[in-house]
């Protein structure tokens, strides 16, 4: 365990929590105090540390994720799970509101060749976010739902330009992963640099 | 209180909750058992419940931001703030990591006429995650940094004409504060719509 810490420069005591919790397989017993880690521990506790101090995603979250990695499902499969984990439950919005939110949202997806199915875990979470922003009265953000979904669709472009730039399969999963939860961080970042640029140029007393 | 709870649609022992916490103001007590809740508390525990229940922050972020609302500062303070609390704490890099995430970050900003300063969290926030995302090996992710950034361009002028949109100025903060959390939520919802369709283009067998 101590290579395994200089390997992947985590400390024991997170490698430790981190086998507690289920995130990563036991190594190979060798003796009873000593357990062999290979390769694919070093990759793994790379992308639980990723998941966790970077992407900002719960203990529970990433056990969910990686499970799903782990398993021989396949990868359309793996990648519905993770949308479902990271998107999280969906919040309780009136009969009346998630009929307008879906004609919204259902109409927007038509225009981008998009599916919108009611089970689908990521139709749920934008059904409540357009409901809670319709109820604070932040029309001006939902007039942008066009042009958010015009750079929606840019940036999907680019996105999987990535995964296509994997070769194997598993890679390919890991990949999706770490460009959904990594990405997503990445894009906030620059998102907040261009809005702050933009604020200025727009409102130089700021 | 009866009367917030039927008015906000929150449950009464949530409101409770949200005022131990801090994160609402106390009404005016008008009798030792009963206190006068305006229109402003309505305001303020729609919002709370968005940024806790869809943005899905914690408490204690929500906390911070919503003081930060509430203070007299000037309202690009009140968004650092903001900003700061959202992005939370900067992961360690080596300094050697942390020198060429910062060469890299740092000529993307200035083609793209950002600011990138050492003591901005967004800019610590971008530092750790390129670093993570070199570690796990997705350098496919980074050669895309120029077209993220495009986006990031074109997103913030959608984001920023919404903000002009907003007549008063304390109604500025509080639609940037919603813009930023629910307005990531939905681009994060749009995007994986459009990613599933264009895999769906791409690998059909998927």
């Amino acid at each position: 365990m101590a290579e395994l810490s200089a390997e992947s420069g985590i400390p024991v005591a997170t490698i430790k929590y981190y086998l507690r919790e289920g995130l990563l397989p036991a190594g190979e017993r060798t003796s009873p105090n000593q357990a062999r880690y290979g390769e694919e521990h070093v990759r793994r506790l790379k992308l639980i540390r990723a998941l966790v101090e970077v992407g900002g995603l719960s203990v529970a979250t990433v056990r969910e994720v990686v499970a799903a990695v782990e398993s021989d499902q396949a990868a359309y499969k793996v990648l519905g799970v993770m949308q479902g984990a990271l998107t999280g439950s969906a919040v309780d919005v009136s009969d009346e509101d998630r009929e307008w939110a879906t004609g919204l949202l259902g109409a927007l997806a038509r225009e981008h060749g998009w599916k919108f199915e009611d089970d689908n875990p990521v139709a749920g979470m934008l059904v409540g976010t357009v409901c809670a922003i319709r109820a604070l009265g932040h029309q001006a953000l939902l007039d942008q739902l066009g042009r958010y979904a015009d750079v929606a669709d840019r940036i999907a472009l680019a996105d999987l330009d990535t995964i296509d730039a994997v070769g194997s399969m598993d890679r390919i999963v890991e990949a999706a992963v770490v460009g959904t939860v990594l990405g997503d961080r990445l894009f906030a970042g620059l998102r907040r640099l261009a809005q702050a640029a933009e604020t200025a140029r727009r409102y130089s007393e700021w």
